[in-house]
């Protein structure tokens, strides 16, 4: 499970409580701040919970920056991660900062539910349809980023991807990584999902193989489609599967949920995330795409050869305004 | 406040919550694991909290250290921070691991309580005795050890101190970090305390201030005694003042805690703790002094003239099987 669930002493309910820290991954310390708020509550979300009565925040400070440094990035992270919690609906009250090498900015989500308000990650049963909320390719797109100063490295990919369609991409990373997954996770309630996850260091297939080996039922769950940051395969492709991005192992951060619907909600599921899309981060959705099935099987996740990727255009461009989510007739036909 | 009270949506019930981590600093891994979580559930103990929920251990691995020595040495510093989550009543049920250049350890201790469970630490009323539940100096006891091996400081302290008397204070020092506050945090409800914190990095006097600064009445607390490790003042005499000990500003890892009981009640709660003294680290004890009175006063803490200095010896030795706590009567008179 994605978040540790205490039975209480008190009343019927239990303390759910979720932690995760890393070191910064994109530049921008503001973003960064976000990042690691929106993805340490992502694990309360991957179990349906809307609310969050408290976070702590965990810092390091690095030694290695000089004073100046460290004045203006680290109030812009803290600012990130407060903001961010914010967004949440909770707010950050305490916590821990150290010295350290390395700079580390995590947090420590924790709420106290009545037993309706979660979700147990645990009952999909055969007919269901899986939903992703987020696309994938964060890791190759804040790598293929840092090529554009390393000439040696940018030369493998310069033939399938412009520098500033790299730009977008890594826009497009980072406020995907910057958005809360609580819009999908209030709709999980609306409409009856039976089990989610969310998708992080282990990649879309690592974290499904993990949902499925919890379930009650004997299923399996079948990947179909991949919705991937736009042009992000074509340079795991270039590279030779970079990170195995089309094999489905690639690390994103602060991914999106994967959640097991009913096949008639999904549809709907999909749908009201796209309306609520947002521009740049924060409160909103990225959108939601149906990307397989879930049958009778030894409950193990696999990706079928050839899977359709699915291009998912940076927000903000031309094509981002055309339909072109899992939710269109097309994509639905490809599964069933 | 040493931890967050956060209100609950929930039937008048709170969460409170605290984390703390840090870097290694006794060399038994197994002892710095119970440390690290006896420092975590002390901000607890602080509020008269005698139980926590769910605890998350936070940890790095040293990217330095070779894959021998990390296996080695890290099970052991888990299952010391597991064997005192135990003690405290709770368990590990998550948490995170990173690689760092340097070993990190710490957790976040979380409980949900009803309000009779604790108290909060503003409650300190003129004429109330000041106790003190570990003995002071952990941070020049260690530095002492360390000192074993460095002959340039050793000849600073070789005249007042032996080898074998500092091997004896660094136990004492690692076996009173790794004890729980937990007894001392039952007894602060048998004996009503009106307010407690626990000693850390701001050392006596430090954490005494701002106590002091939070109370609703006016009050001063005024500090008559200072419990030491035994040798641990001549030490810090002998080097200059080091770690300004006898000034109350030495910082302590796991300290005691400082409370503010009735008069009537103090000598008791100091008995009571005594009777329960443990003699290596965990459930138990470390002791209790009364170490001074609150007055009426401008919310400040100030320790006097020429305190007494109360040698704790280590446990274990001959001398600590004698009464020599300030429960006696001598020490009670120097402070009426």
């Amino acid at each position: 499970m994605d978040s540790c669930v205490i039975p209480l002493r008190h009343g019927g309910l239990s303390l759910v409580q979720t932690t995760d820290f890393f070191y910064p991954l994109v530049e921008d310390p503001y973003m960064m701040g976000r990042i690691a708020c929106a993805n340490v509550l992502s694990d309360l979300y991957a179990m349906g919970i809307t609310e969050c009565d408290n976070m702590l925040m965990l810092l390091s400070v690095s030694q290695k920056m000089n004073e100046k440094d460290r004045e203006r990035v680290m109030p812009l992270m803290i600012g990130g991660f407060r903001d961010a919690a914010e967004e949440g609906g909770t707010s950050v009250t305490g916590g821990q900062t150290v010295i350290n090498p390395w700079i580390i900015v995590g947090g420590v989500a924790s709420v106290v539910c009545q037993p309706n308000e979660f979700i147990m990650p645990d009952g999909a049963v055969p007919g269901d349809v899986l939903v992703l909320t987020k696309p994938l390719g964060t890791r190759v797109a804040v790598n293929a980023h840092q090529w554009l100063d390393q000439p040696e490295k940018w030369n493998k990919i310069k033939l399938v991807v412009t520098k500033e369609e790299v730009r977008e991409a890594y826009q497009e990373a980072m406020f995907s990584m910057a958005t809360l997954n609580r819009t999908a996770a209030g709709l999980m309630h609306k409409f009856q999902a039976h089990a989610a996850t969310d998708v992080t260091g282990f990649g879309l297939l690592g974290h499904a193989n993990n949902l499925a080996a919890q379930q009650r039922n004997e299923v399996a769950f079948i990947i179909h489609n991949l919705p991937i940051i736009a042009k992000m395969s074509a340079i795991s492709k270039a590279c030779g599967n970079l990170f195995n991005l089309l094999q489905g192992t690639s690390a994103e951060t602060s991914g999106g949920l994967l959640v097991c619907l009913p096949r008639e909600q999904a549809a709907k599921f999909c749908s009201e995330m796209k309306s609520l899309s947002c521009g740049a981060g924060g409160q909103g959705s990225s959108g939601a795409w149906i990307i397989g099935i879930v049958e009778k099987g030894d409950r193990r996740a696999r990706i079928i050869d050839k899977p359709r990727i699915i291009e998912v255009p940076p927000r903000g461009s031309p094509a981002a305004h055309q339909d072109n989510s899992a939710t269109s007739p097309d994509a639905n036909t490809s599964l069933s």
